[in-house]
């Protein structure tokens, strides 16, 4: 009893080839790449918008409740800060952590034009990023901005996003965020394909994907929103052969989840221990990891007049690299098991080393983070890539990190990687992207750099810092 | 600077195969498949186990916490059942649950025998299974197990899944198991080929997965730890076309995920409404879905002498179904995204029908959950297979459920699917059962029967109760 029916290939790969052709093309047909920097600039001084720290007392609907000093909205939604209690067997900590359990959208939309794969970016100012408005996706909405929580106006091009043709979406998944900072959230990213004429709001340009990667090799043009969802695309052509077949890689994955003994626990965060507060800051009685601070945006004029809000804020730049190195010619990066307190399960694969360094310079070579003194110290003609991004400034102030590739070396990093770390090909970080949980959002903006092309790989030189 | 090495293919298709010769081979080196079922009641006999109810109050080592009321053992070790607050939009309730967040081992040792692959299985006593004994695989254990926290033997062939060489790693996935009973619950599902000669213990025989699948065909003789093993092995073969291409079948399970609203909450045993305890018994007021209840195990003589131990008991028998069709001669089941409260993370795909019927006996049709009366209608003629299952007897007694696959039509159940259903190919299933988390425990049995070809699928008979 077999019934005729439309059946279509398993495998997409078109979209892959298209995606492809999309980042070979340097010249898009809306807006020269090098006048991006200007334009987004020009949003900037246009939207007048004052990022400036207030008190806490000052907040607008914002207050600790009374019987666990959490930090909430009065209409209870957006976020929460509250406290984390994390324990394994060889340390313990308790830390504030934005808790924000609603999933929201990055959504990229995608078009032909001559033939080429455009997609529809926008200039979104962010309080938290240290030059507030940059390149972002077509639309970055939680649940609460598109549901109207804050009375905003409409999302531009959401209703591409909330009940799209699944034909035309070319990539659709939940990937995690930063789990030192949030408590088990992920959002969707996705990249929806339309046909038809698309109207162009003045915030929004539509670029190839040639273009963007361009941008990704200036500092703090390319918001983190972008970075997952093009990481999250089908980008990173697939190398037949790699240091280990996939499945080993899975099954060193499920080793490494499984052996991790981490118990985690919200609690109060008027009980977390460790931590102090004043009027402006929630900070560590060391000074380190972060602080929670609270701002006020004045003049934004674009979903709501102003606001103000509580942000989380590093107390100094991180870094964030990936080892690199050639094996019989094939593109591999050291990847990191990584055990964050926020991750909903356990850990993901991280870059080589996350961290901010200052956190650890008092203590002894030894104790600091595996690598870390290596990236550091990297020579210049060792660097493949190196550019300053800037986490979600909308929960994340100034939080900027300076994202490196370094290629590295049998003796500093051996074929065979220690306990806790693996080689892995560009095409295997992809493939395991298109799923949910396996790269951390960290992982994830160097995973858009090197499916993309935006770095200089094998040629010697930084790509940082040209303008194309 | 590119390193000479040994590079290897990604992708391990070779595994693929050998499984395939292996389901193909019915005859193997070790035991007529016929004796099985016989040297499975041997051992039932041979270890004299009697399994008692008991109050509570005759448990050993077991005891209701005086502040939460939740059940738990004096060593904090094995698991706990507590409470579990569920909330969507369209209901809430509170329910007793297995929290036990350890990650356990079900591990099959594999080993070619004139060149085919055959399987290391157990004959393993579980006191909640209907017929005590059945075929298990080589390995299942807690963490509790073997790091002995009930102080019992050492757990046989354990050593080689502890720190296996990945490279003979065929699977190894952490796999979700009943969240209607689990509270986020998971295992690591792992194939493991040894080359070298292994002691073959008593309670153990190498079976082809040829000889599985006919056993599998019978009632309750293959457990649900050795179903679950063999389907996350990539035993399926790929179909290269489908109603859904895979990139749209990962869309739609992610804008399913996203869409739920689900809001979970550990609470204390005590205070869960709804239910009632006595001195046997744990239950729902209205007697529907299933009890808590205690067991005393008697002459075990394997791990330990004896034991007593919380057990969850299910009111009635289940069903768990498939409804199958071949769209242009590919077989496609639907599944169903479903909400489970005790997911990691909010909903995985389960069989079309999942539920033990006389839990909405009394409700009219239209409130039934969908498909329920079509699958128990089914003819004779449209059955592919039928046989009874029991869930794990470690923690589930007389869980027992009929395992169906039943072809369906286009006026039961279209090509397009309703919303929250969906057409999949054996071989998609297979595929996402290679990570975790998408393809529930159910739901994987099902997949094990289809992957292996123990269904009778388009010729028309029914599969169940043949012996081989």
């Amino acid at each position: 009893m077999s019934a005729p029916a439309q059946l279509i290939p398993r495998s997409t790969a078109g979209v892959a080839d298209r995606m492809a052709l999309s980042a070979a093309t340097a010249t898009g047909v809306h807006i020269d790449t090098g006048e991006v920097p200007a334009w987004l600039a020009r949003h900037r001084h246009g939207c007048g918008t004052q990022v400036r720290r207030i008190d806490f007392a000052e907040l607008d609907h914002w207050s600790f409740a009374a019987d666990s000093g959490n930090l909430h909205h009065s209409s209870g939604k957006f976020f929460t800060i509250e406290g984390l209690h994390v324990v394994r067997p060889e340390a313990q900590w308790q830390q504030p952590i934005i808790v924000q359990p609603e999933i929201g959208i990055l959504g990229i939309l995608a078009k032909e034009f001559d033939g080429v794969l455009h997609f529809l970016m926008q200039a979104k100012m962010e309080p938290g990023n240290p030059n507030l408005v940059q390149l972002s996706p077509t639309v970055q909405a939680t649940r609460s901005n598109y549901t109207k929580a804050h009375g905003g106006a409409e999302v531009r091009y959401l209703e591409h996003f909330l009940d799209p043709d699944r034909e035309r979406v070319l990539t659709d998944v939940l990937q995690s965020e930063h789990g030192a900072w949030f408590y088990q959230k992920r959002n969707r990213n996705m990249i929806v394909e339309v046909d038809g004429d698309v109207p162009l709001h003045d915030e929004f340009c539509w670029l190839t994907l040639g273009q963007i990667v361009r941008l990704l090799r200036l500092d703090n043009i390319v918001n983190m929103d972008a970075r997952t969802v093009l990481a999250s695309a089908p980008t990173a052509p697939a190398e037949p052969q790699a240091l280990s077949s996939d499945a080993d890689l899975l099954a060193w994955f499920t080793g490494e989840r499984a052996r991790q003994d981490v118990h985690i626990r919200r609690m109060p965060l008027r009980e977390v221990a460790g931590w102090h507060s004043d009027e402006r800051a929630i900070s560590r009685d060391d000074g380190r990891f972060f602080k929670v601070v609270a701002v006020s945006v004045e003049g934004a004029g674009r979903e709501v007049r102003g606001w103000t809000q509580p942000i989380i804020e590093p107390v100094e730049a991180g870094i964030v690299a990936f080892a690199y190195r050639l094996f019989d010619g094939v593109p591999h990066v050291l990847v990191h098991a990584m055990v964050e307190g926020g991750f909903l399960d356990t850990l993901e694969l991280a870059p080589t080393v996350q961290c901010v360094p200052s956190n650890y310079a008092h203590l002894p070579a030894a104790q600091r983070p595996r690598y870390l003194d290596l990236m550091l110290g990297a020579p210049a003609e060792r660097i493949r890539y190196s550019t300053v991004h800037s986490e979600e400034g909308g929960r994340f102030l100034n939080a900027e990190s300076r994202y490196l590739i370094v290629e590295t070396d049998e003796d500093t990093t051996p074929a065979k990687a220690p306990p806790g770390y693996q080689w892995v090909t560009p095409g295997q970080l992809s493939w395991l992207a298109g799923h949910s949980r396996y790269i951390n959002v960290q992982a994830r903006t160097l995973l858009a750099v090197l499916s993309t092309g935006a770095a200089d790989l094998g040629r010697g030189t930084a790509g940082a810092r040209r303008l194309p």
